[in-house]
């Protein structure tokens, strides 16, 4: 019985959604990304194009709404309105972890009608890491794609949160492998996360050279996974929140040595960003995407349309950052001129 | 009917007066500029000379009164306040936007009667980059200089404002070219100015190169636009307000970077100051002239002597400055010793 | 009689316990080491080896609790709790000052007993370094070895605490030629330590030299035990406390310090430490050992449970540290990642 | 009749003694004058010589009281108190402002009973700049020297104060060759000092080679005299309390300045001192005087016993810093060893 699976997902949307207790207290590092503002760009807002490609769909802006599970009510509803909102926008999403889904059967809105709801728009499946530890994790991986009609698969990476997590998995040996063989075998593309503590640039390295295409970062400074476990663990253990609440490598400067380690992968920055300015500045230091997850959370819970309007603002943020740095277009981004000393350290 | 225009501008002035929901996240940087102290000047705080000259006047301290718009009520009131006082105490002004007079005929004071209040001061009028576009564009700027005997004619760039306002000008292509034309045809000198988010170096040189000889860099620091637009829009755009808080180039910078890179450009510093030592710190950056909106906008809307006390103490602060530098008048200032290690990044 | 040394000790423990006004206004330094994150280590949690070595006994993790001395009622207890605990999870302990006990015979649980409660760890015995002025003070320093059965013999020097405390020792002369002079003749290891302002990378080199194998350095970050004596004298002294509330070496420059100076002693990293990631950031820095004193003085005050699950989730902490570093052992953790630019000033 | 000036020096003492009214927005940047502590001082407390001499005295340590004028009522009896006080610690001390004495007759305690309560210790006299600007002058300076038996004479520098206060002096011309005559002629040393915003190196250099063989620097972090006056002064002028809130030479850097300028001078640190740690940093720095003027105001107004246990506290501090950085006198207290990187910038 996956229930206590359940309890806890509850408990950690409850503890995400109280910020003070769940908020890393490192910042992203984004902030200190400044753009020249442009007075006068030669541009007609309206025009500036954001769409990109990604896990072979075009996209009409470079922002994906993050895997998120939640528990049996929720679950369904919440990954029902994140598709209609995406597939209203153009916009690409993950579903959280398909575990409990997998074990027990289809529940939770993790179904094929998920596909139909959303067509156009590219869907990633999750699983953790340690789950490929199994004899049928290859196959179970497979059913994963095929539940959904995935076009990728996300591997999450979450050592901290299962050490300190009391059900978690402490044994970590081979998975690296594991994930090198599902890479080449899975037939969509293999993706990689953290859930925000970050992905090193040699991680990042040997990942790409094992065949996995597409890395997101996941870095410091939003959710902190070991405070929200911690928050739910037996009292002595609740100073593991605190001892760990400023780790992570914090995502401005996980993009930037991840685009440096691997030019060619597909980087997604995500880990605490708030706006759609703060996926302009992931873009800038080397991102393809920016996702969000624990700052749509509220919205996607509250309904479809409320979900639509926040990840509209979004967009325009970005949209309205590219008009204010007189950028046409992502690329035109990527190269767009920061304040003097305004980049994060390496 | 100009009805909604009006609205704003009363919007405006209320959320401007609020300076907690108006005001930017950075600071100017001017409060990095340290002046060496001199505790033995050989000068007569009375004999201090500030007197200067701008659009062809002779001015008796750089202080410019910056562009404002009010309502239809307090505009004229407040146009009279600002004419009278400047005129007593003989510094320049500008009004603010003359659109809405020009397009409903001369309301709101900005009519011939500001002149004969102040026939001895530099006046400048006011128009939006975005109302160039039109036709009837150049004979239009020929109506607002006219129509208040302006000595000069200021354009704003407001891109970040114009896009997070509802009713904002989203197309700015060709703006450039618009304003270089005008440039050369006006008659009277073409000043160019921000709204509180800066005039970027490059934007300073390409604008000189065009014929436009006075550049107001109006930084950030201060009146941050972006949240008092956001604070006016409809709940789902209020973040807009809060992502675009610390937008912008802070008015040390941008005034040190326009000045290097038009050296032969009259520069107007403001964004965000609020005392005679801060016109100090432009000068000693390299502006001209010191312009305050935000910070006389209460004494402004009170009464001319209020207004003309609170211009008072800032010439007089600026006078005080020169005494404890030793300076015995701009030209000197602007060669004060620093603080070691005192001047802002460029 | 000793009694108004025991007053003050009883005051000691309830000022420590209220850390606002014994807490020193510097912080370690410790936070300012950030590992780099490892988000798939190739370990498994519950086999990654803690193990070391103290003054000839195998431990199991390198975590010390440090010398602490109570009143009367409560030191016996706390003594107890301490041995039980330290026993129980095969962890070194000290002893707090063993002056009252020596001049009026074996009391406060530092008897034979101790000996008894934790026959396989390591016992460091404590005696201030201006007792080691009296011309018997040899063999007393022997008799506080034998009294409890010892490994080592720290002894501590605290001349802040002494020149602020009313009935402190002022005259140090000489003090350094005795130490190293017992250090010679005492037959187990002379330790060294502060109190928390830190010994500086000469008096280690000194030390170290003269024959001290084991030096503990307890930094600044802390305790600050100027505070301490300051709330505890007469009001007109009471100043004292802020004024020097920001005295001594934080910790973490004092073990990098220590350890480029005495590459071969054994060091000792205290001072603040308050977590198991505390103790990996000071190994990570140089030292050997990490040690804590008032972190763990509530749960050593409370019972024997209390302390034992503080001192355990200290080790996990340590352990995770480890695990999310990819660091099999302490010899890795010494090697492991930092974030670039991560290493406190030297 | 002086009786403005007399009501002015009783508003003076109110606001000064509110601390949040008075204040300097800097800070002295004596804080990051940090000590390396010495844990191990081969010293005797007891036996640490602070002695130096000043103005031709010996005196028990390098602390002045600062000039400090009250009003009517209670000059007579502050200035009882700091001449008893410093006599029974022998310490130094200076008057402050003689002009309202000599103007009127020897009021307020500067009669020749001062020296008669302090016969052994340096006293320094008082007068403004700006009075030198008179033609007995002179005259008036030869007798506040004798009115009080004064050692030397102070003459302070406050433009910033004056040019701020209604009734200031606002003419400065020719007042540095004033000073230089004066020096010439006097008999005893023309001491100069500022009251809070630091003399620069360039004017302490000018001052020295004029003879002036005393400079008390005077800096910025302490009382703000700005501040005070502003809050006397009529509501339009309050703003200029704010606006020179940060105005000024911090003492650190005024100390250093001043030493590298004139190594051959006496200098005094001063502004803002707080402790006898502070002294201690003002002489590490290149000070071979401290002086404290607000920090002891409260306890002179209070009692003779309340100035001197102050004092005696401030003292011990001072030696209490010598013992914990091994200093067994000034002069290795000049040389004692900092933390890395612990010197503020020149
Ligand atoms: C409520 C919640 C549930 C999540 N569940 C999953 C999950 O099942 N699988 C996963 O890979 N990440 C999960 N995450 C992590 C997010 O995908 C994301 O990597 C992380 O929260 C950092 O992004 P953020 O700061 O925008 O929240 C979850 C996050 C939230 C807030
Ligand atoms: C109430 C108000 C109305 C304004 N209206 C105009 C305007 O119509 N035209 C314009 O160019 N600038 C306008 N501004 C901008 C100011 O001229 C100025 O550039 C900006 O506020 C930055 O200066 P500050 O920080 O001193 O306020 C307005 C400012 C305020 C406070
Ligand atoms: C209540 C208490 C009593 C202490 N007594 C002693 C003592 O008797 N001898 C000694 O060497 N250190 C003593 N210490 C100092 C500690 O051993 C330790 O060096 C210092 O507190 C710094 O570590 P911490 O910041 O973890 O507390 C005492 C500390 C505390 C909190
Ligand atoms: C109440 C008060 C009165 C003062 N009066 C004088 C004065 O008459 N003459 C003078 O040279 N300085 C005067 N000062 C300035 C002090 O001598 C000193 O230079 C200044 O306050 C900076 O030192 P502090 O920060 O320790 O107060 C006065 C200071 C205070 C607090």
């Amino acid at each position: 019985m996956g229930n206590h699976h359940v309890e806890r997902k509850e408990d950690h949307i409850r503890i995400v959604l109280d910020r003070k207790s769940s908020q890393s207290a490192l910042t992203t590092g984004l902030e200190t990304v400044r753009f020249l503002h442009n007075a006068l760009p030669d541009l007609d807002l309206g025009e500036i194009d954001l769409s990109c490609t990604l896990a072979g769909r075009r996209i009409a802006a470079p922002v994906l709404v993050s895997s998120m599970t939640g528990g049996p009510v929720r679950t369904a509803e919440i990954n029902h309105n994140i598709a209609a909102a995406c597939q209203a926008l153009g916009l690409p999403f993950g579903v959280g972890s398909q575990r409990v889904a997998l074990d027990h059967g289809g529940m939770a809105g993790l179904g094929p009608e998920l596909r139909r709801i959303a067509p156009d728009v590219p869907i990633f499946g999750n699983l953790g890491a340690a789950q490929l530890r199994g004899d049928d994790a290859f196959d179970m991986a497979r059913r994963a794609v095929e539940m959904i009609g995935a076009d990728a698969l996300f591997i999450h990476l979450n050592p901290l949160q299962e050490a300190i997590q009391p059900e978690g998995d402490r044994n970590w040996r081979g998975l690296f492998d594991r994930i090198a063989a599902l890479a080449e075998t899975l037939g969509v593309p293999v993706a990689v996360k953290e859930v925000g503590f970050g992905l090193s640039a040699s991680l990042c390295r040997r990942l790409h050279e094992a065949g996995v295409q597409i890395l997101d970062v996941a870095g410091a400074g939003g959710t902190n996974w070991a405070r929200v476990e911690a928050a739910r663990a037996t009292p002595d253990r609740h100073a593991l929140g605190a001892t760990f609440a400023d780790w992570g490598i914090p995502t401005a400067q996980a993009i930037r040595q991840a685009r440096a380690a691997v030019p060619g992968a597909t980087i997604i920055g995500s880990g605490g960003l708030s706006s759609g300015l703060d996926v302009a500045r992931a873009i800038r230091l080397g991102a393809d995407i920016g996702a969000i997850a624990a700052g749509v959370l509220k919205d996607a819970i509250a309904s479809q349309g409320d979900l639509e309007a926040r990840l509209s603002a979004v967009v325009e943020e970005l949209r309205i950052t590219c008009f204010c740095t007189g950028s046409a277009d992502l690329d035109a981004l990527r190269r767009a001129d920061l304040m003097p000393d305004q980049l994060p350290p390496t």
